[in-house]
């Protein structure tokens, strides 16, 4: 497939000019900017020959006019607070340019692409917003969440008047799957010099509260063999988990002790009570569950070795990782080695995407390009356009080769619904 | 000397009825039931046979018609703010009862005994403010000191109508020493099963404030071995200074982190910052200075080992250990021998009290009796009525030991300015 390298950064710098502020972008979902963009993507896809709308929730969505099999490519077009300038908008304009590709492209104009730039991926209101109305998966405690001034999901459709429009949703008779481009978020495609990570799975994500009770007293006259210290132990467990955790750690497994807190947090008193946060990912739920098993040993071992009580609970609704559809990973791993042989790797995403919600009912993809530094949810996220251009061209020749094995095909590639690893 | 118990207990109870809530009292200075309860003292004092007004910092100080040489006994009457019965309370009563004592005494009846209820040793405006005024250490930056309402000494003082009121010094022509009782606040006593504590020193305390500043991540994408967490190294600090801490402490160090935050504290973000309060507390200050050098070892042996920068900054002002006067506990601890043979015992203060400030001036003396449990600060504080009655006894033997042995000395007890260890 021949992308338009020009045509694709155009459309890319002139999405960022929608809340660009200095490198970055300030476009939280549903706010003026956010809409303003919407329209404009709306009438990008229509440009493109797609039957475009911004839908009921905020989605805009391009219908190929061909008959399906058809793919939906896209990502999120909303950012975060003090967003990266390509963290979503990446995905949404390779998958606008890879549609005008395959139209363009005689052996391929028939293909269906459909487009998509869904709203609220990173949960201004609530997480993956978009992808949830597109798998029509919306309870009303969902369009009940609110932002961080109030305003739920119903009321800033009303204010952005979409309250009357209709939802654009998946349709199984016609949809054989969902793909989506994204940067890496992290560092390990530039420290390997690969230009392409084609996506395994999305990471599981579990916690665990951890709760310290011990007996509050006087930081003076409580002679240490009479203390039982909250934080004592509480450090005495963060300490054991890192040592425990490094000896079992798969390859990406990632684990974080973000929130911790003494009470009452005096210097002068011994602290009776302290809470610790616990957060680990891994690809393999299996690993996720034998670290889960352990940070309730630890907190056992240190029940036991300081005389304060430890109570370790699991959150109640745990990410389940999410795993790439095998035969689309294949397209992409060969569209990936025919451009760029021997700099593409297989990767679990350790950030969380649309997929998660999409791959419960359709099968999906996903590839990352390299993040320069590692760096995202920052201004400075960046990445290098020779690498953005290759992407592009990786994620085309890929949704073209995935089309024409689906149309060749006898047996149409099944929708799956609730498939193993499905957390709902 | 011959005390009368019901006397010593009668107005014990009286006194907490002055705020009493449940078991406990809440009495914190200048409200009004401290006033109130500053008033009756006041009359109590008179009662027996003292010089009393409530001064113009709200002390009660009743002057024995006595010529000197004199001892100044007392303790405070304010309390915590959900305070126990005896704090302060406790040495109120037995130095009014001591006094009495002495004047009922054919033997000591032309002893003088100036007794003492200080205002605001607990810090509701600011610590030991009745004894700073005492000792005539009262700049204006500490009569504009505000309780959590915001109103400053002085705006209480005109409250209270004593912004007139001309305050009572220490006279060093006449005032040779001051003694204190107080409960223990901590286990010992009950724990060896002693009836008496002759103090030796009230402990020093040293903090030390630990700052931890790392790179502030994605906890998904960000790999464990590019991370540099604040929060492992908070962690790993924290452990470390209790291994090294234990194998150095004497036998009444104590040491406590009460406070520690992680930044920005959110369970999928690798805290960039984390700060920590150490507090150390030990009689003796070439220990503290030992224990402040390791700290600050450890410190930089964990950046060493995390890559996280840290931080140790010393408190400006750290309480120095202040010592009790050897003469005067000589005189504690033969009245403690006589009166509960080899039920006593000597021992470091580990809580502040008003002798950390009358000390830089004049020699002082305290006494502990047993806590139950260990337990104050609290509304279970609590002894028994028989440790209560033998402790006042001691009380009243040691300071008649004390001034018989300065009436008939030829060169009487010279009382000292800024001795060593004073912090001012």
């Amino acid at each position: 497939m021949k992308i338009q390298a020009e045509r694709l950064l155009g459309d890319l710098h002139r999405l960022r000019d929608f809340g660009r502020t200095g490198n970055g972008v300030v476009r939280p979902s549903y706010s003026d900017v956010d809409m303003a963009a919407r329209e404009w993507l709306r009438q990008r896809f229509t440009d493109a020959g797609l039957n475009a709308t911004v839908d009921g929730v905020g989605n805009v969505f391009g219908t190929s006019p061909n008959t399906g099999p058809a793919l939906v490519l896209g990502s999120h077009s909303d950012t975060q607070p003090r967003g990266g300038w390509l963290d979503g908008a990446l995905g949404v304009i390779y998958a606008l340019e890879v549609a005008r590709a395959l139209a363009e492209d005689s052996t391929t104009r028939d293909f269906a692409v459909d487009v998509a730039a869904w709203v609220d991926e990173e949960g201004t209101y609530t997480s993956c917003l978009g992808s949830r109305s597109f798998v029509d998966d919306l309870p009303g405690e969902v369009l009940a969440h609110a932002n961080d001034d109030g305003e739920t999901v119903v009321a800033a459709l009303a204010r952005v008047g979409l309250a009357d429009a209709g939802r654009a949703t998946m349709d199984l008779d016609r949809h054989i799957g969902y793909l989506e481009a994204h940067i890496e978020q992290g560092p390990y495609l530039e420290e390997a010099g690969d230009l392409i990570g084609v996506v395994t799975s999305i990471v599981g994500i579990r916690s665990t509260q951890v709760e310290f009770t011990g007996e509050q007293n006087h930081a003076g006259t409580t002679p240490m063999n009479r203390r039982r210290d909250a934080g004592v132990a509480m450090f005495e467990f963060a300490v054991r988990l890192r040592e425990r955790f490094s000896a079992i750690a798969g390859p990406t497994t990632v684990w974080t002790i973000g929130q911790a807190q003494l009470e009452p947090g005096a210097a002068s008193i011994i602290p009776g009570y302290a809470v610790a946060q616990v957060q680990y990912r891994d690809p393999d739920d299996d690993r996720l569950a034998t670290l889960e098993t352990v940070v309730s040993e630890i907190a056992a071992e240190v029940a036991a070795a300081t005389g304060v009580m430890v109570l370790a609970t699991r959150e109640r609704d745990p990410i389940l990782p999410c795993h790439m559809d095998p035969e689309f990973r294949r397209h992409f791993t060969t569209a990936a080695e025919a451009k760029v042989p021997g700099m593409w790797r297989e990767m679990p995403s350790a950030a969380g995407h649309d997929p998660m919600v999409i791959s419960q009912y359709l099968p999906c993809a996903m590839m990352f390009i390299p993040s320069i530094g590692g760096i995202s949810h920052d201004f400075a996220e960046d990445s290098n356009e020779a690498d953005i251009v290759m992407g592009c061209a990786v994620m085309a020749d890929a949704a073209a080769s995935i089309l024409h094995a689906a149309r060749s095909s006898t047996t149409p590639i099944a929708p799956r619904a609730n498939p193993p690893g499905h957390s709902g």
